[in-house]
């Protein structure tokens, strides 16, 4: 159920101590060949982590043997120092696998602006290299949570080849990317060209379209490690298809585990002029505070959905605007539609549909309500 | 200290029974003369309420007689019947005052989507009419109040004129302009033009670099009353900064009485290449969730502001951005600087500045930590 699943991946998780929990807090995740073709997607911030900067540049190759994953510090805004630590990472896996460091990606998450403990994490290196195990995926999830309560990971199978992955983030969870880590394994056999253009594909239409809470960070990184032991080589369409399903799963369990929700809604945006429309319409709702809260209370405030609509620049007429809210078009041409008392809000999912009429594409965005949880667990202490 | 202050304005405000909490909630500001020269400014929301798209054309004539303010409904949303019925509003202030409804500007404020209760709303224009006074400024003010906890009023004087003030605005509060409505009013003796540039003026460095929330509002209305009746007529200069800083006032007690807030950040972006940028990095730190979270919990989480300042356009180097909070240089040159430690955060007000290392503009937002309690007012009951 993880990026082990694919036939010539390993990995493997272990504790190096930087999380007071002493939960795991290091990850591996090894490409065993015989090919090692890669693509990346990183965060559209301008302010990078360091591990981005370093992993941005391993990708311009083409190849990646190993990914190094800590949870417990970004190492982002940490200056040369941070890129000098993220370098070292490198060079220690490198020697434990016996690959060269411009083949290791690096991947961090955690506190902004702190130094990671070196004296603690290159060792781990060593020990969790040790330990790597094709059946080792699990233990890699798991040390890559930090805020997340339950560790993500898919896979699906192709006809003799599979896409596996796993996901964390919790919280500074929004489009470009999310905040989140995500690898990506397979072992179909694909040139480095083919997994990018299908790497950001699949990362459009699924990460790219989640927002849980507006806030983008320095170190969203999506990895794909092809290795090509199941000697398959489908069609880009039927790799796409199943590359997409996977990130689609997990980009669904992300917000499914996002910092203090109660609810996870699903926006969807109809007959919009072009989909840049309904992508924009959909980001603008769901970053509405006002809305999150009353979604958070059960109310269908759909003027809550209008007035978020009416600060984007998608071509739409106020008065024929429709919105549902679970299925229930509480809003029909700009003003109030069916009862709001037949809209039953009682589940965790709440469906939004917005009406442009004002063309024939569409978009679905998801996002999560705003709670008093969420406020303190981002309040209380530092993350 | 209000909207009556200066002469040739009377007010009122009276109980009409629209708010379960029996409080005023309809407000009457007359412009006695012997001139009633006028300029507003409204949302940039392109969901407009139907008072805003009436008041809008109002003001086309540069004459306004009076304002008729309610709480207790937005009429937006609302369709063809919602224009009739503040028509109607119009209508009945006219002939209660002698004036034509042409000259009848109309603002509301309250819950989206549902019908003003004509049947009581016009019976009380009859009796705010009937009790207008040179000394209801105070009256009015109470009257529009929605969820503030205070009213707000200002004034201050020029050479033999003055300008008065009323403003509400507590949730919904961003720019473009801030939810909120504001009367001014002044015995100056102006011509509409200059009026228009006046408060355009002034709202764009008061009202719209105010960010409590970051959502926009369908009725955001800012009208400037001139009478006359002083016959004083200041110079341009003399009076903007006057009006500037009544405004200023306003906007600042709006920050301070926000929904469920704790704290009031001042977030000042230094040496930025434009205005434009200053701005806009402004505004999106006002805007992150997680650092309001963290200001709430009184974290100098810096790397939380880093992370805002990397999602915009603004000209600058992420390894030359300085950051201060509360007088602390928490970050230096893109990385962490002098201690956390040393920054006390325990008063309301907390102020962040950000120094883009870029130019020479500057601008000043404020904003609003995010806290449980604003979840709850705005979770609990629709508003």
């Amino acid at each position: 159920m993880t990026v082990t699943a694919p036939k010539g991946s390993t990995g493997g998780g272990c504790r190096r101590g930087s999380k007071e929990s002493g939960q795991p807090d290091l990850a591996l995740v090894v490409n065993e060949g015989p090919r090692r073709a890669a693509a990346g997607v990183f965060t559209a911030n301008r302010v990078k982590a360091a591990p981005v900067l370093w992993s941005q540049q391993v990708l311009r190759g083409g190849e990646v043997s190993a990914v190094v994953l800590n949870s417990g510090g970004a190492n982002a805004c940490t200056g040369p120092k941070g890129f000098q630590d993220t370098h070292a990472t490198a060079e220690r896996a490198a020697a434990a696998l016996g690959h060269s460091a411009a083949e290791i990606a690096v991947a961090s998450t955690g506190l902004i602006g702190t130094y990671l403990p070196m004296d603690r994490l290159l060792p781990g290196i060593d020990k969790a290299a040790a330990e790597l195990s094709p059946h080792g995926g699990e233990r890699a999830a798991i040390a890559i949570r930090t805020t997340d309560t339950v560790h993500k990971t898919a896979v699906r199978a192709g006809e003799g080849w599979s896409v596996g992955g796993m996901a964390k983030g919790a919280g500074m969870l929004a489009p470009g990317l999310a905040t989140l880590l995500v690898v990506l394994t397979t072992d179909a056999d694909l040139a480095p060209p083919v997994l990018d253009k299908a790497v950001r594909d699949a990362v459009r239409t699924t990460f790219e379209r989640v927002d849980s809470d507006g806030c983008m960070s320095t170190n969203d990184t999506v990895l794909l490690l092809a290795s090509g032991a199941s000697g398959g080589d489908p069609g880009y369409e039927e790799f796409a298809d199943v590359l997409r399903e996977v990130c689609e799963d997990l980009a669904r369990k992300l917000i499914g585990d996002a910092e203090g929700a109660s609810k996870d809604i699903r926006i969807e945006v109809i007959h919009a002029a072009t989909e840049d429309d309904a992508v924009e319409v959909g980001r603008t709702i769901a970053r509405n505070n006002l809305l999150k809260c009353a979604i958070h209370g059960e109310d269908p405030n759909w003027g809550r959905v209008l007035s978020a609509i009416g600060t984007t620049k998608a071509v739409f007429e106020p008065e024929r605007l429709n919105v549902a809210i679970n299925g229930v078009w509480v809003c029909r041409e700009g003003s109030a539609g069916d009862g709001r008392d037949l809209v039953d809000m009682r589940f965790r999912e709440v469906r939004i549909t917005a009406d442009l009429d004002a063309g024939t594409h569409s978009a679905v965005i998801w996002a999560n309500d705003l709670t008093a949880e969420y406020v303190h667990e981002n309040s209380a202490y530092s993350s």
